[in-house]
Formats: C-alpha cells, sequence, structure tokens
C-alpha cells in the first residue's frame, strides 16, 4: 500500500487547528451559541449554560480577545454598568459551522421529540441548511465527492 | 429591555450541545482532519497530529464509540495485525462541520503564504465551499438574515 497524500505535507500551518484553537472547545462553542441565540447577558448565559461563573468568564474573556464577541456597555435605571455581549464579523462568520454542528446533531443525536430549535431564514421563514457547493456553482451530493487537496500554503513536511 | 426569547426554552435537549459532546475538543477535531485526509492508520496520525500516543488511541476508542469511525483490520506481509480507522455514514456527515472551520480558518487565522490545503470538487477539481440556503431554495446571502427559533422538539423551561 502507498501512503496517504498527505503525509507529503506539514500540519503546522494548518488552518482547521488554527480554528480549532478558537472554537475547540465544548464549553466555547455552548458560549457562541448563546449568542447566535440573542442570549447576550452573563447572568443569562449562566441560566441557559449552567456552566460555573469562572468557566464563563474565562470563554468569554477569551472570545473578546480573539475578536469574536465585543462587550457592549449598558446601564438599567438604578443599577450599576454592566457588559453585554455581541459577535463581531468574525464571529458572525462562524454561523456555518454552528448550523452545521446543529444539522449533524439533529440528525444523529436529537431525543424522540425532535430537535429544540431549528435555524429559520428571515426572509421567508424556512428552515437552513447547509449545503456544499464549489465554484463552477456544483452542488457537491455527496460527501464522498470532495477531497482535501494541498492549497496555496502547503509545506512539504521535513522529516521528524 | 425585554428579555431574549430564548430564555423561555430548556436547553436540556440541545442537539448543539450533544453535538459538542461528540466533537468538541480540539484533539478530537485533529483526528477527524486526519481521516477526512485519508490518513487512517495509528502512526501516520502520531506523526501529523503529534499527539502523545495515550491521547490519540483514547480519541479514537471514543469515536468509534460513538460510531463515527469503525476499525477495519489489516495485515501486511511479515508483521502482526493492524488496524486502520474509517468513516463510517455517521462521520462523514460531519465533512460540512470540518469545511466550514476550514473556511472560516482560511478566511481569519490563516498565515501569510495562504491555507496548506482547501477542499476539492473530485468532478471538476473547483474548489468547494459551505453555503447556507433555506428550503424555499434561497441562498442566504448574510448571516444575519438567519435566526434561531424553537423547533418541535421545543421544551419551555422550567424555573430553576
Amino acid at each position: 500500500m502507498t501512503a496517504p497524500e498527505a503525509l507529503r505535507w506539514s500540519t503546522e500551518n494548518c488552518t482547521i487547528a488554527a480554528a480549532l484553537d478558537v472554537m475547540g472547545d465544548r464549553s466555547t462553542g455552548l458560549v457562541m451559541r448563546e449568542v447566535f441565540a440573542g442570549v447576550r447577558r452573563f447572568d443569562d448565559m449562566r441560566v441557559r449554560t449552567r456552566m460555573p461563573r469562572q468557566v464563563l468568564a474565562d470563554r468569554l474573556a477569551r472570545l473578546v480577545e480573539a475578536e469574536l464577541l465585543r462587550r457592549h456597555e449598558y446601564r438599567e435605571p438604578g443599577q450599576r454598568r454592566r457588559h453585554e455581549y455581541r459577535l463581531t464579523p468574525k464571529g458572525f462568520d462562524l454561523y456555518p459551522v454552528l448550523i452545521a454542528l446543529m444539522e449533524w446533531g439533529n440528525r444523529y443525536v436529537a431525543e424522540p421529540g425532535g430537535p429544540p430549535f431549528e435555524a429559520a431564514h428571515l426572509g421567508c421563514g424556512e428552515q437552513v441548511h447547509v449545503v456544499l457547493r464549489c465554484d463552477a456553482g456544483h452542488d457537491v451530493e455527496r460527501p464522498r465527492d470532495v477531497a482535501f487537496r494541498p492549497g496555496p500554503g502547503a509545506r512539504p513536511r521535513t522529516e521528524d
């Protein structure tokens, strides 16, 4: 058997790994879910995620640092100043990741009653799905019709 | 300010959380990347992910248990029996998650030389992207045009 082609290439500058550095943590995924669901305040997120205060604060701080969220100050009458968390454009662009995760979850790990929420197109109210499409405009019907290949930043792997 | 609608609903049966239970871990994401890249053998994955042997073995075992991967036996002449790891259909259906992560990474965290690999459509060779589309056939142009809403399995949240 010949070695897989992928073994010729370095994984050092892998962008999946880099994206996982930002998103690849269950708690971080839950925080992003909250913000996409319109839940922006620390105490509300606590209720919905049941995360320990310290963990939630840590994940929010990291997401602000990574510029996926920004802090927005508000003050309600008679209360002290507080912050809520809003998506930056960089954060918003993770929507396909969240929806792809949700679709997979809805298909394979939903409870018998069906999924608790779904993504809707605001224009028409229909459900939104993730689709794979190529630059020639073809829909990719089967996952087997996609393959990874070296891109412009591919570096040969040096022997370890 | 009124409370976000999402606060009315329970997150107990959330399918994003359930999907993150399977995929929401950096090491697991890297293992899935390897299998999608055609790297199926333990020692090859070790070289490419630089993961400690024990961590890699643990992630593979969990992915087999979750039925995303299956073990396939092989034996090379003069060697002992070994296993390689192949995607099940359930595992293959995570492709959109991986590609969505890669696209986000390519856009926001790639090194100046560009991304080290890309997804290609086997039919025509063009690059594959993740697109959001609704059941009415509309492409969703802007992430802001999508909103989460309660689905068939939505349960009201009970007071904690």
